[in-house]
């Protein structure tokens, strides 16, 4: 298998022990600790997951609030060819960058896809997580509200602020759409 | 004069004197201390009116996501009445706070009005010192930012975030309007 | 009484009708509409608390972010001033804006007074409805976020970043205090 | 050489084509495209690699934030064996991952590193160019300003925040340290 699952889970030794059989036949081959970790108690892997989900919210932003900067600009010719460049020996490598690459040669300007993006929850989570913590997840938080606000097709805050600037300062604002 | 100005103005001592016939005519009657302020040296009063309006951004941002969450939600039944319940009494009074009541009289779901905000420079600036300053200025930024995000009809940041998750996890994408 | 409270309570109306003598006593004298609404069924008025809190910590954040960036700037000879003369006739009077000339009145530059800020819940609630109504809410949370930093003696999230960029970088870290 | 750069040059193809040699020594072996890009004209190579710089402080911030997350929880009994389960078949496997699985091996708690982090520049700038474009960058400038109050021992905006709460609900404020 070339892509297997990276495996968190959460439980006592001996139930852990019990369903190492099932794990192992998920995982990619090789060294064990590659790619399954007995985070912790019960509920420790859910957690570690939720996490690693939280991240890939981040990273995702990241890379996206980067490929739209270097988009934005006339003198940059070759973008997808930027990313293939950065796939070996620089900092932001990742299996993500791999993916943009791929999607870059599939569709070079993502003419086909629209920019309404889904969240599946754990990024929710995440923040929730970091909240009854007392964590600040501004990054992460940040990559939820994007997709939140790729969503809203007339946000009712931006109404108000458009709203209020008229109020005060007499700018026009924008018939509705 | 109702409303007049709150004016700041930089410079040497003996060119505000000189100047002050133009700031008393502007600001509002009473106590020159009330809407006049010599800041400082020359800029100063440039940098204070900037940081001014950048608070502002942050303010008005505040107040419209407060909006939202309660436009969102069908048990709030009147809304507008809420506003109108702070303007005494409350720590979130403020002239802003009187202009959405104002502005909700006048148009009760803000109907008529798009959610495209424009800015007008300052909220740049602001964040911009900010960075020349390293100082953290998470609010303000994040008003500034709305409003760039309520401008964008494709954003081609949140197209990549779409084809990503489509890579990894064979989520579908929407097709661009 | 000259600060009342803004009563904001929810139910069916012969409930709240019943109860109207009581909020009548809290509420500061003057026009019942002023400082007292109905806001909706069981629980609205309590949301619409939460809500109010939640944006005054968005303002807080707004004026706490534009004060330090006054405060940073040696070309700045009065800030307290500054803000005096914004009290009338500028777009960000409020009661806030009255308590930080209060504040810098009585220690002008904030020397007696920790930067260790806590929260009592509401901002939390705020962020947590956002996230459950997938709402953007980026300026309240960020004033969240910056308490949650505020109270951080040694941020494990920063501790990585710094390990990080000695990792490829080889830049110094510091030790740890 | 194991990791070489990754190479962003501009310019016009004659001088592309005469520093290549230049350009071939510094790379990585292995396919020119690999590890080098003609981006575009004259500053697009450094603008890329601002870019390149940029989306470096999200993905690490984004890291970090996770790493906070599970640091946090006494249910995680593994998490630097949590990280390195993530470095095969997970979305997040990158090489920061990778230095994060080093770093913790060599300081588990990364007990012996200061959270103060420096920044290098490149992060401003890409945050002062999208400002410049108008194109919302949240994660990466929550990234530059959590590097930012990680340099603050006694923020002035919070010292403010905390006094404004003192004033309006004798919330008591922490003594200056």
């Amino acid at each position: 298998m070339q892509n297997g699952y990276g495996l968190m889970a959460g439980g006592a030794d001996e139930d852990i022990e019990l369903a190492m059989p099932v794990f192992d036949a998920l995982r990619p081959e090789g060294d064990r600790a590659d790619s399954f970790v007995h985070v912790g108690g019960v509920g420790a892997g859910h957690y570690a997951k939720m996490v690693h989900n939280g991240i890939e919210y981040g990273l995702m932003q990241a890379y996206a609030e980067g490929y739209e900067l270097l988009a934005a600009k006339d003198i940059i010719k070759d973008l997808p060819g930027t990313f293939r460049a950065w796939q070996k020996g620089t900092v932001v490598r990742s299996w993500l960058l791999d993916l943009m690459v791929k999607a870059l040669d599939e569709d070079p300007g993502l003419a086909s896809i629209g920019d309404y993006v889904e969240d599946s929850g754990e990024g929710r989570w995440t923040v929730e997580e970091a909240i009854a913590n007392a964590i600040p997840a501004p990054a992460i938080t940040a990559a939820l509200f994007a997709r939140f606000s790729s969503r809203e097709d007339n946000s009712p805050a931006m109404k108000m602020v458009s709203a209020l600037r008229n109020q005060f300062g007499g700018h026009a604002t924008r018939p509705a759409n």
